[in-house]
């Protein structure tokens, strides 16, 4: 999650209390624990894990038994406590509970979705699917959650609950909002004392993450909204006709592994088809990642889990959630852009970036230029009932706080960096500019005798080019955790996404003293994007609810757009843009129409990702501890998951490179096809691909085929990230299965876990 | 015109701009005069007075021919021109140009306007009849002038045209703007050199006023407006049916006669049916009032000319258009207020008055007291990111401006006088509440050991008791130019009324430097009042087209309410209200539907008020100013006009009185009916009040009645303004004819007037 200004300051209070509590506590305390434990040692007498847990482990301080995401409890133990449960019978691992932190209007049609054709008719937009979502709570009285036109049934497998609570009454459900629970004992442990959490028995939004995120899954149709203007239409979400389940256990900043496990649990428990989880915790092992372990679980109920991929970018190895059986989203800016117009005196009008939240007035005042507008009094001695250009030597927030709180009635800032334009908000009346515009500007200002200027805000703009790249913040890839599965798997819209907020939480700030509400709040983040893929699959699974959750994801990645809406390849966004790499677009954007019909599928069983398990050469505690079952085996290890995408390594510069993938695609199109290899390759000139058969036959629906993908190089490579594409084009030309490939250096892929 | 801060602002440095060019000018320069010429002394050979009077006055420097409003021209003359026009034959008398400043939606409903029956289904809602808005232009593009519903054909009698302009192509009229017309050759003449006027060549409205005058009047059905939330609904004209045009001759604070007479007098000759005019010109007589001149004209068409009673209140005498042939319209409040909520953190809440243009968010933050707030380091020193609360000991508005531009983030301001709620807007996160309230609060937060509040914003009251009351700052009579006729005759809804505006001017302040506009905007003043009550004419021609001028305003005088929404007398607004005399709210405030059956009129002919003339004793030529035609006669010179309200006047504390006033009352209702006199009064003890006869019968429709009343007193009688009212009272009840009565002492009807 991006945070702004508002949840920023308080989350540094909050981390200053946590660490003075954490000083003055004594050093022999209880800690919370997840505990996992293998249900096969139960004893028959028990007729549930709990029965069977509570004889043995008979602490007052359990907080969650968990059954659905993982077997097992958290609980605060003392050290003594947790040396004996360690020798009780069926006893897995034990971890210490973590936290992290929570890493949309037009967005629809940039994807493409309509009524007239695709995914959102064939779907029915998503009717009789249940997304739950895993967040910071909902404000349930937004119209985004009204459920005029929603089918009055529940779907007959659903078996959740409204869960009351302070300010929250259960009548407050309804059927869009088809269920609310909420999981606070693992943050009250860990923070008691340090400070209340507001509504800290309710699973009302005080964050407003959660009703950000619910809404982009699965809003319904709301007429007018809008951010201050900007962004003015008829919201919705991806899946305007899915019924939405929220788990909270987000309370601050902070979510604790064991409440999210608790929601995840539970959200399993309820029957939800999707669950979407805008959070991550960053290198931890795939047996100690709570995010993985409850998420396998899902995996194998069909359960498909879509989740960010976190802001730490545009480094490399900078994501999380790198999990083979997750859906890992990245995060895209999109073809929309906020605006005002500058207007000289001279009738030149220069277009530039804004989101000042109000319309302003900024007609025909002077014009004068301050070289760094870093200073109040210089601010207010030279450009007073002004509009001052500022100089682009400075660092522009600063500028724009200086200016916030002059006598300034207008700024014009300059900066070729389009970044904060990612994830920036306007706090005074001004528009920021190109340096190239600024310095027509500022020939303007200096040449003319009495310069004048206005400003117009409140102006958003559609089709922006190139659309989409991929948001500077977007964590890379290769997976810390896994790197031979190439993530993110996808990337959708993140940035500046409009959806709804409560109205009582800060969506802007005007000046040095106002803060602004609104029902519609626009942030960035791959928390917006993860909801925006998450709603693909919900109306994926009322398409075809026959298909894993393997092969969902499948669907979206081999259809992905690797282009942008200039026909070029997608770029990252940032100072100076480059050809976006699958490390950082995994794929590349997600195409939900042509998701609907991908051709061929790559799937893959729960016992295949155990064999890659296997393949890492984890324990057999830390296998179960993900699997929680011992009908799984390590016969065949193999790092050849049957994954959409390819990930080599190569090592150093001395390495020769064979490497070879073997691959199983289902064929899902009607009547007998042939499709035919295409390889493509982008700067890995000394690499030779082969694919072998090269075509393949099918006579009908659901036949599988395997082939082989080698890889070869007979010199050294070269120590950059080399990517291409295999795909897959059906001889019509319909259908081309595409997927990505890359090529790392190991000290890329493998770089040095931090200690932790 | 109530002017806020841009508009202030502006007028400030207008003025200072004129007053500089004046003292550099030459002394014999050419003047602006206003010519009134005698057609009857035209020879024959003259097809029209534009020829004769080009053949014996061949000026080039004609600004304006008048030939409706009044006969004759403007025109910048030398003192030597000047004395050589006076010799032309039909020369009558000639006034140097002066100058004036100019002087909505849930106003209909306080006016107990609606669909289901009264006088907007009796009147189709204004169908076919024309305002004439004479003001400062129009914003064509304002979804109030959109013709939706409205008749596509223009009334047969409409003669008048769309002119184009700079920024105003003459397509921009429709059904519902059917004309526009611009006069700026008074204001180029005064100012030229000053400086240029913006748009100084188009009808398209840079002030702001017009535009929302326009829209009070007639402006169409929009759904959804509001100003920054409040006052949220459909906004619509009190004449929604009915079509606009508009004559534009203010372009600044200032207009100019020759300007005004210029668009007064194409509107009658366009065919208008109704004039509204929200200006008027302070303390001239009626022959060189160019306003009492040209509404005569219209007057003898039929022409209602309905305006504003200035905003010099609450002084007696402070009125303008104090014209016996012109609607006078002084201002009330209405039923609604504007209010934030102040919730403690102990859970009380205050509701306050606020109209702080934006959703503020200012939760829980800490509650400070400062006892002044009038200095800026003192506040961000004490209160810096926290609620202030205001004393009560320093003016309100320059607490605002200090807490505006520091960093407190929200202000309790306190006030037990009510009149800043008439016009005052709010520029922080504040509100102000009451001193009782503010005790609460401020015993709350000394007496707490970390006080907290909240403050909720963007709340519409509606039902606020009593309602209405005077506006303080409507002017109040008695008449400077007539003392004879009782002024204002009524009054109606004039603070904080919504109506359109242009999209480009100021409409809130935010801060110290934040401008923000909007397409509707909160005004305050007898110029919003003025334009309700020319609805509700236009909306009597209709339902009355044979009623003539003095009619409608009898009509709509003898059924005003001068009670108000707790049965109660209309009091006048202002730190300690008292009950409202005549001179405040003459016969009280409007009731549309009562209007459209009045039972009696007391109508009046053009003679009548020449016979007024006649006893006010002006010279022949005097009169022949305001009435361009020796077709009238002084053989009866009588105070007695048959107007709907009395005045008498007391000479100081010796005289005795004996006045008697004469009426002839017309009989509208159908079938025979009865009527009988009813007299009440207030603080006037000593006063005998007589009418006969004190019964009335009529056999059936415009019988005409003639009674005398008779006001007598034995006694001295007190220094003070008295009043009661005559009611004639139908045998059934249904209608009661109330005409309102006022006894003042000379001293006030007739105080020492201005030099000038």
């Amino acid at each position: 999650m991006k945070l702004f200004w508002s949840s920023r300051s308080r989350m540094v209070i909050t981390l200053s209390i946590w660490y003075l509590s954490g000083v003055i506590c004594e050093s022999n305390r209880r800690e919370t624990y997840i505990v996992h434990m293998d249900k096969s040692e139960m004893p028959k007498v028990f007729t549930s894990c709990h029965h069977w847990y509570s004889s043995t482990h008979n602490s007052p301080s359990i907080m969650y038994w968990y059954e659905n995401a993982l077997e097992g409890f958290s609980a605060a133990l003392t050290p003594q406590e947790m040396d004996s449960l360690k020798e009780t019978p069926g006893f897995i691992s034990a971890h210490r509970d973590r936290k992290t932190t929570l890493d949309t209007t037009q967005s629809y049609g940039f994807l493409s979705l309509n009524e007239s054709h695709g995914l959102w008719p064939a779907s029915n937009y998503g009717e009789n699917v249940v997304v739950g979502v895993i967040d910071s709570g909902i404000w349930p009285e937004s119209q985004s959650f009204k459920d005029d036109g929603m089918p009055r049934q529940t779907p007959p497998k659903w078996k959740g609950a409204c869960q009351g609570g302070q300010d929250f009454h259960p009548s407050l459900c309804n059927s869009k909002l088809i269920g609310v629970r909420y999981f606070n004992r693992g943050v009250l442990a860990a923070e008691a004392g340090a400070h209340a959490h507001p509504h800290s028995d309710s699973v009302r939004d005080t964050v407003g993450h959660g009703t950000h995120t619910a809404s982009t899954v699965a809003g319904n149709y709301v007429d007018g909204a809008s951010y201050f203007g900007y962004a003015r239409g008829t919201a919705r979400g991806i899946a305007p006709r899915a019924q939405i389940a929220m788990y909270k256990v987000s309370w601050g900043p902070d979510v604790y592994a064991s409440d999210m496990l608790a929601g995840f649990d539970q959200a399993i428990a309820d029957g939800v088809d999707v669950i979407s989880i805008s959070l991550g915790f960053n290198t931890v092992p795939l047996f100690e990642d709570p995010l993985a372990i409850a998420a396998f679980s899902a995996m194998e109920k069909g359960v498909v889990v879509s989740a960010s991929a976190g802001n730490a970018g545009p480094s490399l190895g900078s994501l999380h959630n790198g999990i083979p059986w997750v859906l890992t989203v990245g995060a895209s800016n999109t073809e929309r852009s906020f605006a005002g117009t500058l207007i000289l005196g001279n009738g030149k009008r220069f277009s530039g970036w804004t989101l000042f939240p109000g319309s302003a007035t900024v007609n025909d005042l002077p014009l004068v230029y301050d070289r760094a507008c870093d200073s109040w009094e210089q601010l207010s001695r030279v450009a007073r009932g002004s509009i001052v250009i500022c100089g682009s030597g400075v660092d522009f927030y600063q500028q724009m706080v200086q200016v916030s709180s002059s006598d300034v009635y207008g700024a014009v800032f300059m900066s070729s960096d389009s970044r904060f334009s990612e994830i920036g908000k306007m706090t005074c009346p001004g528009v920021v500019i190109d340096n190239e515009d600024g310095e027509s500007v500022m020939k303007y200002a200096g040449g003319t005798q009495r310069p004048t200027a206005s400003i117009k805000f409140q102006q958003t703009y559609l089709g922006i080019k190139p659309a989409p790249t991929v948001a500077s913040y977007s964590s890379r890839g290769p997976s810390w955790e896994c790197p031979w599965v190439l993530k993110p798997d996808v990337i959708a819209p993140g940035s500046s996404i409009l959806a709804a907020w409560p109205p009582d939480l800060a969506a802007a700030r005007v000046g040095a003293n106002v803060i602004l509400n609104n029902e519609y709040n626009l942030l960035s983040g791959t928390s917006m994007a993860c909801p925006h893929a998450s709603g693909v699959v919900a109306l994926l699974k009322n398409a075809h609810p026959e298909w894993s959750a393997s092969a969902i994801r499948s669907a979206l990645t081999t259809t992905a757009r690797p282009l942008d809406n200039t026909g070029k390849p997608i770029q990252e966004n940032g100072e100076h843009p480059v050809r976006a790499s699958p490390l950082a677009m995994g794929a590349g954007i997600i195409d939900p129409n042509r998701a609907l019909h991908p051709g061929l599928l790559y799937d893959a069983t729960p016992q295949d990702y155990v064999n890659l398990l296997c393949a890492m050469n984890f324990s057999h505690s830390q296998i179960l501890t993900i699997t929680r079952s011992n009908a799984y085996n390590c016969s065949k290890p193999s790092f050849d998951l049957n994954y959409p995408s390819f990930v080599a390594f190569y090592h150093n510069q001395t390495d020769k490179l064979d490497r070879k993938f073997r691959r199983t695609v289902t064929y899902v199109g009607d009547g007998p096809a042939s499709y035919t290899a295409r390889l493509t390759s982008s700067n890995a000139t000394s690499i030779t691909f082969t694919v072998s058969p090269n075509r393949l036959f099918f006579k009908g629906k659901y036949e599988k085929r395997k082939f082989t993908l080698t890889l070869k190089s007979e010199t050294e490579t070269e120590q950059v990230v080399a990517y291409g594409a295999l795909e897959w084009v059906e001889e019509t030309g319909r259908h081309v299965v595409r997927s990505p490939l890359a090529l790392l250096p190991t000290n890329v892929a493998f770089f040095p876990p931090p200690t932790f």
